[in-house]
């Protein structure tokens, strides 16, 4: 019997893959990915069959990868972590009785907070402005929200050609709750070669800089840059001695 | 000249330790950590010079990580990611100019997820239930936001003996906004040799499960329990369409 393993490499390139990733990818006969990514892990997939679609063919890959995990050791790859905002769940909805192991990554706010030091410190949450399948208004309110509950917002898919305002507006819903001073950082392709960041505040902030290989970082209410590093105050303590 | 990276582990042993990580501390002259961690990344340290203390011992060991890394390659580890819950901000906070690096890990929440399926595949959020350095009225706060945003929501800390009752408030302010067939997973030890977990829903949660090695999830509104896998559909399209 084959398997499949679905395995986030993380930001990309080899550093920030997992050993269990990194050997899940050697063990495989197959591996499937997009192309841009699997040209990121390219000396662990030399000499391997791999299948490789452009951007939109993600149905297609996991439809693919699954039907040649039924005998053979198959590995679907993307970037990130699988399961944020990954392939993980599409090929969980899809799976039937192949035999499938999520890998997790690096997931992509992890990745843009180590580059501009500590912003995701304590209590911090994720949020995707795409709105190609959550309504927009869906998306503000939950801005919001986390805005009025002083989480440290990460934005995904902060901008695209489709929607150049959506992330000034929620920039705007953000300032109602939060003071002018609190730190943004923007990142771009983070832990990547071409890796390039941006510390502003919610007063001075431009969203001209922000791209769709962006990660935008919103402070909470404690939040502060010193030395240009972008720093939560430890919520660390509480947990370390605890877990 | 010296440098001290700050470097996350993940859930702990060796297979979901980053490839970057376990270069950085192969290049360390010395290793700081808690004794526990030490002992899941043996391999390596050996001959290696090792400073560990105990659960408590955490300022002490940043100054000393920061006092070492003056003249010396120094690695400072913890579990999951140094930069969420971990020892990043301390660090930082207290870096006057040695040389730090921050190198990202996975978090629990992300290790916890893949354990059980993919519940994180939409807008997620990290609560930490420890109250030693946040009112438990802002958790509280927090918590109820983070619901009525129908985040997937990850309970950090989720209880210790001083707290008993939090979890089980908490897990009742969610109800206020979220059905009772909402999955929650429970998991133990998350990617590590004593894994376990359990599924369960809002209505049939029981909290007598948990402990200060858990995380808890609760999945948002769509999330659904298939053949004893959480899922939580994908917004991934919109998101591997765009980034």
């Amino acid at each position: 019997m084959g398997k499949l393993y679905v395995i986030g490499i993380g930001p990309g390139g080899l550093d920030h893959i997992t050993l269990k990733a990194a050997k899940a990818i050697e063990e495989s006969d197959i591996v499937v990915g997009y192309t841009k990514y699997l040209e990121m892990i390219k000396p662990l997939i030399e000499n391997k069959e791999v299948y490789s679609t452009g951007m939109r063919g993600e149905e297609k890959r996991c439809e693919e990868a699954l039907r040649l995990s039924v005998d053979k050791t198959v590995a679907l790859v993307s970037t990130g972590d699988s399961g944020i905002y990954g392939m993980a769940g599409l090929i969980l909805e899809m799976k039937k009785d192949e035999n499938v192991e999520i890998i997790p990554g690096i997931t992509a706010s992890s990745a843009a907070g180590a580059v501009v030091g500590a912003p995701l410190m304590h209590d911090n949450c994720n949020i995707s402005l795409s709105d190609l399948m959550t309504p927009y208004e869906e998306i503000k309110k939950r801005v919001s929200l986390a805005a009025e509950g002083d989480f440290v917002i990460s934005l995904y898919n902060p901008k695209s050609k489709g929607r150049p305002g959506y992330l000034r507006e929620c920039i705007n819903l953000i300032k109602e709750h939060r003071g002018n001073n609190t730190p943004i950082a923007v990142v771009r392709n983070a832990l990547r070669d071409d890796q390039s960041y941006a510390l502003c505040t919610l007063e001075n902030f431009n969203d001209e800089i922000v791209d769709m290989f962006s990660i935008v970082i919103i402070g909470n209410s404690k939040s502060y840059i010193k030395n240009g590093v972008f720093i939560t105050p430890r919520g660390y303590k509480l947990n370390r001695e605890e877990a």
